[in-house]
Protein backbone atom coordinates (compact mmCIF):
# COMPACT_ATOMS: atom_id res chain seq x y z
CA UNK A 1 0.00 0.00 0.00
CA UNK A 2 2.64 2.72 1.23
CA UNK A 3 5.26 1.34 -2.12
CA UNK A 4 7.27 4.31 -3.18
CA UNK A 5 5.89 5.52 -6.64
CA UNK A 6 5.93 8.46 -8.70
CA UNK A 7 2.70 9.28 -7.81
CA UNK A 8 -0.25 8.73 -4.58
CA UNK A 9 -2.18 6.22 -6.53
CA UNK A 10 -5.26 7.14 -4.81
CA UNK A 11 -5.47 10.57 -5.52
CA UNK A 12 -4.52 9.64 -9.34
CA UNK A 13 -7.68 7.36 -8.78
CA UNK A 14 -9.85 10.18 -7.54
CA UNK A 15 -8.51 12.41 -10.31
CA UNK A 16 -9.31 9.97 -13.13
CA UNK A 17 -12.78 9.42 -11.16
CA UNK A 18 -13.58 13.00 -11.30
CA UNK A 19 -12.48 13.35 -14.94
CA UNK A 20 -14.45 10.28 -16.01
CA UNK A 21 -17.52 11.14 -13.85
CA UNK A 22 -17.60 14.67 -16.09
CA UNK A 23 -16.78 13.89 -19.68
CA UNK A 24 -17.90 9.97 -19.57
CA UNK A 25 -15.70 7.26 -20.47
CA UNK A 26 -15.35 8.22 -24.67
CA UNK A 27 -14.71 11.86 -24.89
CA UNK A 28 -11.85 11.34 -21.88
CA UNK A 29 -8.70 10.60 -23.99
CA UNK A 30 -5.74 9.16 -22.69
CA UNK A 31 -3.74 12.13 -23.15
CA UNK A 32 -6.42 13.85 -20.89
CA UNK A 33 -6.11 11.91 -18.01
CA UNK A 34 -1.70 11.95 -18.70
CA UNK A 35 -2.59 15.81 -18.34
CA UNK A 36 -5.50 15.69 -15.51
CA UNK A 37 -3.69 13.42 -13.45
CA UNK A 38 -0.11 14.64 -13.67
CA UNK A 39 1.53 11.41 -14.47
CA UNK A 40 3.08 9.57 -17.27
CA UNK A 41 1.69 7.51 -19.93
CA UNK A 42 3.56 4.58 -19.03
CA UNK A 43 3.14 4.76 -15.11
CA UNK A 44 -0.43 5.33 -15.72
CA UNK A 45 -0.49 1.92 -17.79
CA UNK A 46 1.71 0.35 -14.96
CA UNK A 47 -0.11 1.33 -12.21
CA UNK A 48 -3.78 0.99 -13.93
CA UNK A 49 -3.75 -1.08 -16.93
CA UNK A 50 -5.66 0.23 -20.09
CA UNK A 51 -7.88 3.24 -19.93
CA UNK A 52 -11.11 1.24 -19.72
CA UNK A 53 -9.13 -0.56 -16.07
CA UNK A 54 -8.84 2.83 -14.86
CA UNK A 55 -12.22 3.44 -15.36
CA UNK A 56 -13.68 0.92 -13.79
CA UNK A 57 -11.53 1.52 -10.35
CA UNK A 58 -12.58 4.59 -10.60
CA UNK A 59 -15.97 3.63 -10.67
CA UNK A 60 -15.83 1.40 -8.10
CA UNK A 61 -14.57 3.98 -5.74
CA UNK A 62 -16.96 6.19 -6.28
CA UNK A 63 -19.56 3.71 -5.84
CA UNK A 64 -18.02 1.96 -2.61
CA UNK A 65 -18.25 5.93 -1.07
CA UNK A 66 -21.70 6.98 -1.88
CA UNK A 67 -23.04 3.30 -1.16
CA UNK A 68 -21.05 3.02 2.09
CA UNK A 69 -22.50 7.00 3.14
CA UNK A 70 -25.99 5.51 2.21
CA UNK A 71 -25.76 2.47 4.01
CA UNK A 72 -24.64 4.30 7.13
CA UNK A 73 -27.48 6.88 6.66
CA UNK A 74 -30.33 4.36 6.59
CA UNK A 75 -28.59 2.15 9.52
CA UNK A 76 -28.45 4.68 12.22
CA UNK A 77 -31.12 3.94 14.95
CA UNK A 78 -34.69 5.48 15.21
CA UNK A 79 -37.63 6.37 12.76
CA UNK A 80 -36.98 4.38 9.67
CA UNK A 81 -39.29 6.69 7.54
CA UNK A 82 -37.05 9.52 9.04
CA UNK A 83 -34.12 7.74 7.67
CA UNK A 84 -35.56 7.53 4.20
CA UNK A 85 -36.53 11.10 4.01
CA UNK A 86 -32.83 12.21 5.19
CA UNK A 87 -31.47 10.20 2.67
CA UNK A 88 -34.15 11.73 -0.04
CA UNK A 89 -33.46 15.44 0.95
CA UNK A 90 -29.81 14.65 1.08
CA UNK A 91 -29.97 13.61 -2.64
CA UNK A 92 -32.15 16.97 -3.67
CA UNK A 93 -29.63 18.71 -1.76
CA UNK A 94 -27.03 17.35 -3.55
CA UNK A 95 -28.31 17.46 -7.01
CA UNK A 96 -29.33 21.04 -6.58
CA UNK A 97 -25.94 21.98 -5.52
CA UNK A 98 -22.51 21.33 -7.71
CA UNK A 99 -23.19 17.39 -8.14
CA UNK A 100 -26.48 18.11 -10.35
CA UNK A 101 -24.52 19.05 -13.59
CA UNK A 102 -22.01 16.64 -13.22
CA UNK A 103 -24.57 13.91 -12.43
CA UNK A 104 -23.97 10.65 -10.73
CA UNK A 105 -20.69 8.61 -11.61
CA UNK A 106 -23.23 5.31 -11.62
CA UNK A 107 -26.25 6.52 -13.41
CA UNK A 108 -23.64 8.45 -16.17
CA UNK A 109 -21.80 4.74 -16.80
CA UNK A 110 -25.18 3.37 -16.99
CA UNK A 111 -26.54 5.32 -20.04
CA UNK A 112 -22.97 5.18 -21.44
CA UNK A 113 -21.87 1.79 -21.07
CA UNK A 114 -24.87 -0.82 -20.38
CA UNK A 115 -25.78 -3.12 -21.35
CA UNK A 116 -22.67 -4.17 -23.79
CA UNK A 117 -19.83 -3.57 -20.94
CA UNK A 118 -19.91 -6.71 -18.63
CA UNK A 119 -17.27 -4.73 -16.17
CA UNK A 120 -19.01 -1.31 -15.98
CA UNK A 121 -22.21 -3.28 -15.89
CA UNK A 122 -21.40 -5.47 -12.52
CA UNK A 123 -20.32 -2.13 -10.57
CA UNK A 124 -23.70 -0.49 -11.43
CA UNK A 125 -25.98 -3.58 -10.90
CA UNK A 126 -23.85 -3.59 -7.38
CA UNK A 127 -24.29 -0.36 -6.96
CA UNK A 128 -28.37 -0.63 -7.36
CA UNK A 129 -28.39 -3.96 -5.88
CA UNK A 130 -26.98 -2.28 -2.23
CA UNK A 131 -29.26 0.84 -2.92
CA UNK A 132 -32.29 -1.35 -2.63
CA UNK A 133 -31.28 -3.51 -0.10
CA UNK A 134 -30.51 -0.78 2.16
CA UNK A 135 -33.71 1.08 1.80
CA UNK A 136 -35.50 -2.19 1.93
CA UNK A 137 -33.75 -2.72 5.24
CA UNK A 138 -34.88 0.15 6.43
CA UNK A 139 -38.71 0.63 5.66
CA UNK A 140 -38.31 -2.70 7.29
CA UNK A 141 -37.44 -1.53 10.83
CA UNK A 142 -40.59 1.30 9.71
CA UNK A 143 -42.80 -1.30 9.70
CA UNK A 144 -41.71 -3.53 12.51
CA UNK A 145 -42.18 -0.07 14.31
CA UNK A 146 -45.20 0.48 13.18
CA UNK A 147 -44.66 3.43 11.15
CA UNK A 148 -45.62 1.71 8.15
CA UNK A 149 -48.73 -0.14 8.12
CA UNK A 150 -49.20 -4.16 8.83
CA UNK A 151 -49.75 -4.68 5.08
CA UNK A 152 -47.36 -2.82 3.28
CA UNK A 153 -44.58 -4.06 0.85
CA UNK A 154 -40.91 -2.60 1.84
CA UNK A 155 -39.04 -4.82 -1.02
CA UNK A 156 -41.64 -2.93 -3.72
CA UNK A 157 -41.60 0.10 -1.87
CA UNK A 158 -37.93 -0.09 -1.99
CA UNK A 159 -37.85 -0.59 -5.60
CA UNK A 160 -40.10 2.18 -6.39
CA UNK A 161 -37.64 4.78 -4.32
CA UNK A 162 -34.54 3.14 -6.07
CA UNK A 163 -36.64 4.52 -9.45
CA UNK A 164 -37.44 7.66 -8.05
CA UNK A 165 -33.68 8.05 -7.12
CA UNK A 166 -32.87 7.64 -10.76
CA UNK A 167 -35.06 9.87 -12.12
CA UNK A 168 -34.10 12.57 -9.78
CA UNK A 169 -29.94 12.35 -11.15
CA UNK A 170 -31.47 12.88 -14.95
CA UNK A 171 -33.87 15.42 -14.19
CA UNK A 172 -30.76 16.77 -12.15
CA UNK A 173 -29.16 18.03 -15.51
CA UNK A 174 -31.99 20.20 -16.38
CA UNK A 175 -31.57 24.06 -16.13
CA UNK A 176 -34.46 24.34 -13.65
CA UNK A 177 -34.97 20.83 -11.73
CA UNK A 178 -35.58 22.07 -8.51
CA UNK A 179 -39.54 22.31 -8.65
CA UNK A 180 -39.26 19.28 -10.44
CA UNK A 181 -36.89 17.60 -7.53
CA UNK A 182 -39.28 18.61 -4.85
CA UNK A 183 -42.31 17.47 -6.07
CA UNK A 184 -40.64 14.38 -6.70
CA UNK A 185 -39.71 13.60 -3.13
CA UNK A 186 -42.84 15.16 -1.44
CA UNK A 187 -45.02 12.19 -3.67
CA UNK A 188 -42.55 9.78 -3.01
CA UNK A 189 -42.84 10.53 0.29
CA UNK A 190 -46.73 10.57 0.58
CA UNK A 191 -46.38 6.87 0.19
CA UNK A 192 -44.65 5.96 3.61
CA UNK A 193 -45.84 8.88 5.51
CA UNK A 194 -49.66 8.90 5.05
CA UNK B 1 -39.21 18.61 -49.79
CA UNK B 2 -39.14 16.85 -53.04
CA UNK B 3 -36.19 18.31 -54.88
CA UNK B 4 -34.57 15.32 -56.08
CA UNK B 5 -31.54 13.89 -54.07
CA UNK B 6 -28.71 11.50 -53.89
CA UNK B 7 -30.59 10.16 -51.19
CA UNK B 8 -33.70 10.23 -48.90
CA UNK B 9 -33.27 13.12 -46.53
CA UNK B 10 -35.62 11.62 -43.86
CA UNK B 11 -34.31 7.79 -43.59
CA UNK B 12 -30.82 9.46 -43.55
CA UNK B 13 -31.67 11.22 -40.46
CA UNK B 14 -33.67 8.10 -38.82
CA UNK B 15 -30.71 6.24 -39.74
CA UNK B 16 -28.20 9.14 -37.64
CA UNK B 17 -31.39 8.86 -34.70
CA UNK B 18 -30.65 4.93 -34.68
CA UNK B 19 -26.80 5.30 -34.33
CA UNK B 20 -26.63 8.45 -31.78
CA UNK B 21 -29.27 7.22 -29.83
CA UNK B 22 -27.98 3.34 -29.46
CA UNK B 23 -23.82 4.89 -29.46
CA UNK B 24 -24.05 8.22 -27.99
CA UNK B 25 -22.44 11.65 -29.64
CA UNK B 26 -18.79 10.82 -28.89
CA UNK B 27 -18.47 7.39 -29.76
CA UNK B 28 -20.19 8.27 -33.23
CA UNK B 29 -17.66 9.48 -35.80
CA UNK B 30 -18.59 10.77 -39.24
CA UNK B 31 -16.71 7.94 -40.90
CA UNK B 32 -19.15 5.63 -38.76
CA UNK B 33 -22.53 8.07 -40.27
CA UNK B 34 -21.12 7.67 -43.52
CA UNK B 35 -20.86 3.91 -43.46
CA UNK B 36 -24.11 3.45 -41.45
CA UNK B 37 -26.19 5.81 -43.83
CA UNK B 38 -24.44 4.87 -47.12
CA UNK B 39 -24.12 8.52 -47.68
CA UNK B 40 -21.17 10.32 -48.73
CA UNK B 41 -19.23 12.49 -46.53
CA UNK B 42 -19.16 15.75 -48.86
CA UNK B 43 -23.52 14.97 -49.16
CA UNK B 44 -23.64 14.51 -45.57
CA UNK B 45 -21.80 17.87 -44.42
CA UNK B 46 -24.56 19.43 -47.45
CA UNK B 47 -27.32 18.20 -46.44
CA UNK B 48 -26.91 18.17 -42.51
CA UNK B 49 -24.10 20.23 -41.90
CA UNK B 50 -21.75 18.83 -38.84
CA UNK B 51 -22.19 15.94 -37.04
CA UNK B 52 -23.23 17.83 -34.13
CA UNK B 53 -25.93 19.60 -36.01
CA UNK B 54 -27.05 16.10 -37.52
CA UNK B 55 -27.16 14.88 -34.09
CA UNK B 56 -29.62 18.22 -33.33
CA UNK B 57 -31.64 16.77 -35.73
CA UNK B 58 -31.96 13.23 -34.83
CA UNK B 59 -32.42 13.92 -31.23
CA UNK B 60 -35.07 16.77 -32.30
CA UNK B 61 -37.04 14.54 -34.40
CA UNK B 62 -36.86 11.03 -31.63
CA UNK B 63 -38.09 13.65 -29.14
CA UNK B 64 -41.20 15.26 -31.29
CA UNK B 65 -42.22 11.65 -32.51
CA UNK B 66 -42.31 10.26 -28.60
CA UNK B 67 -43.95 13.53 -27.51
CA UNK B 68 -46.46 13.07 -30.29
CA UNK B 69 -47.64 10.03 -29.20
CA UNK B 70 -47.37 10.66 -25.45
CA UNK B 71 -49.72 14.01 -26.45
CA UNK B 72 -51.97 11.90 -27.86
CA UNK B 73 -52.47 9.19 -25.40
CA UNK B 74 -53.12 11.30 -22.83
CA UNK B 75 -55.57 13.42 -24.75
CA UNK B 76 -57.98 10.83 -25.48
CA UNK B 77 -61.41 11.64 -23.90
CA UNK B 78 -62.55 9.25 -20.52
CA UNK B 79 -60.86 8.24 -17.24
CA UNK B 80 -57.59 10.84 -17.09
CA UNK B 81 -55.98 8.16 -14.66
CA UNK B 82 -57.05 5.24 -16.70
CA UNK B 83 -54.78 7.28 -19.45
CA UNK B 84 -51.70 7.91 -17.20
CA UNK B 85 -52.10 4.23 -16.22
CA UNK B 86 -51.97 3.18 -20.17
CA UNK B 87 -48.54 5.49 -20.55
CA UNK B 88 -46.86 4.03 -17.53
CA UNK B 89 -47.56 0.72 -18.89
CA UNK B 90 -46.60 1.55 -22.20
CA UNK B 91 -43.11 2.76 -20.99
CA UNK B 92 -42.32 -0.30 -19.09
CA UNK B 93 -43.34 -2.59 -21.88
CA UNK B 94 -41.45 -0.63 -24.32
CA UNK B 95 -38.25 -0.60 -21.60
CA UNK B 96 -38.73 -4.32 -21.13
CA UNK B 97 -38.82 -5.07 -25.02
CA UNK B 98 -36.32 -3.98 -27.41
CA UNK B 99 -35.67 -0.24 -26.23
CA UNK B 100 -34.62 -1.03 -22.43
CA UNK B 101 -30.97 -1.69 -23.27
CA UNK B 102 -30.70 1.06 -26.17
CA UNK B 103 -32.53 3.65 -23.83
CA UNK B 104 -34.36 6.68 -24.40
CA UNK B 105 -32.65 8.94 -26.71
CA UNK B 106 -33.33 12.15 -24.91
CA UNK B 107 -32.21 10.85 -21.59
CA UNK B 108 -28.80 9.71 -23.41
CA UNK B 109 -28.25 13.07 -24.51
CA UNK B 110 -28.96 15.07 -21.42
CA UNK B 111 -26.37 12.19 -19.62
CA UNK B 112 -24.04 12.95 -21.99
CA UNK B 113 -23.93 16.10 -22.99
CA UNK B 114 -26.11 18.63 -20.72
CA UNK B 115 -25.70 20.90 -18.98
CA UNK B 116 -23.05 21.99 -21.54
CA UNK B 117 -24.56 21.88 -24.69
CA UNK B 118 -27.50 24.36 -25.11
CA UNK B 119 -28.56 23.49 -28.57
CA UNK B 120 -29.19 19.83 -27.13
CA UNK B 121 -30.15 21.08 -23.69
CA UNK B 122 -33.06 23.17 -25.51
CA UNK B 123 -34.70 20.25 -27.22
CA UNK B 124 -34.56 17.99 -24.06
CA UNK B 125 -36.03 20.36 -21.81
CA UNK B 126 -39.26 20.85 -24.78
CA UNK B 127 -39.53 17.19 -24.34
CA UNK B 128 -39.41 17.17 -20.46
CA UNK B 129 -41.80 20.50 -20.70
CA UNK B 130 -44.36 18.75 -22.93
CA UNK B 131 -44.07 15.72 -20.65
CA UNK B 132 -45.04 17.52 -17.82
CA UNK B 133 -47.70 19.63 -19.09
CA UNK B 134 -49.72 16.41 -21.19
CA UNK B 135 -49.55 14.87 -17.80
CA UNK B 136 -50.84 17.89 -15.55
CA UNK B 137 -53.82 18.09 -18.39
CA UNK B 138 -54.95 14.36 -17.95
CA UNK B 139 -54.53 14.73 -13.99
CA UNK B 140 -56.15 18.06 -14.03
CA UNK B 141 -59.11 16.44 -16.15
CA UNK B 142 -59.25 13.30 -13.56
CA UNK B 143 -59.33 15.66 -10.62
CA UNK B 144 -62.31 17.47 -12.65
CA UNK B 145 -64.21 14.45 -13.58
CA UNK B 146 -63.57 13.35 -9.35
CA UNK B 147 -61.50 10.72 -10.04
CA UNK B 148 -58.54 12.70 -7.95
CA UNK B 149 -59.63 14.45 -4.78
CA UNK B 150 -60.40 17.75 -4.43
CA UNK B 151 -57.39 18.80 -2.65
CA UNK B 152 -54.93 17.05 -4.88
CA UNK B 153 -52.73 19.17 -7.13
CA UNK B 154 -51.62 17.85 -10.65
CA UNK B 155 -48.98 20.21 -11.52
CA UNK B 156 -46.97 18.45 -8.80
CA UNK B 157 -48.11 14.60 -8.98
CA UNK B 158 -46.78 15.36 -12.84
CA UNK B 159 -43.44 16.41 -11.95
CA UNK B 160 -43.45 13.42 -9.46
CA UNK B 161 -44.69 11.08 -12.58
CA UNK B 162 -41.88 12.53 -14.88
CA UNK B 163 -39.14 11.90 -12.69
CA UNK B 164 -40.36 8.43 -12.02
CA UNK B 165 -40.72 7.84 -15.91
CA UNK B 166 -36.51 9.18 -16.20
CA UNK B 167 -35.99 6.55 -13.11
CA UNK B 168 -37.65 3.80 -15.50
CA UNK B 169 -35.46 4.49 -18.53
CA UNK B 170 -32.12 5.05 -15.95
CA UNK B 171 -33.04 1.20 -14.73
CA UNK B 172 -33.97 -0.38 -17.98
CA UNK B 173 -30.30 -0.49 -18.86
CA UNK B 174 -30.05 -2.94 -15.84
CA UNK B 175 -30.14 -7.01 -16.68
CA UNK B 176 -33.29 -7.41 -14.64
CA UNK B 177 -35.40 -4.48 -14.50
CA UNK B 178 -38.91 -5.96 -14.73
CA UNK B 179 -38.88 -6.48 -10.84
CA UNK B 180 -37.94 -3.13 -10.16
CA UNK B 181 -40.21 -1.10 -13.09
CA UNK B 182 -43.45 -2.96 -11.90
CA UNK B 183 -43.16 -2.22 -8.23
CA UNK B 184 -42.36 1.75 -9.18
CA UNK B 185 -45.38 2.37 -11.67
CA UNK B 186 -47.57 0.02 -9.09
CA UNK B 187 -46.29 2.17 -6.42
CA UNK B 188 -46.92 5.21 -8.24
CA UNK B 189 -49.97 4.71 -9.36
CA UNK B 190 -51.31 4.46 -5.90
CA UNK B 191 -50.40 8.36 -5.59
CA UNK B 192 -53.78 8.58 -7.89
CA UNK B 193 -55.69 5.60 -7.95
CA UNK B 194 -55.98 5.29 -3.89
Amino acid sequence: MSRVKEFDVGEACEAALALFRRQGYEATSVSDLVTHLGVAKASLYATFGTKHDLYVAALKRYAEQTDARVVAELSKPGSGVAAVKRLLDGYVADILGEAGPIGCFVVNAAIELLPHDPAVARVVERSWDTLEVALTMALERAKAQDELSADSDPATIARFLLTVLQGLRVLGKGSDAADRLHAAVSQALRLIQD
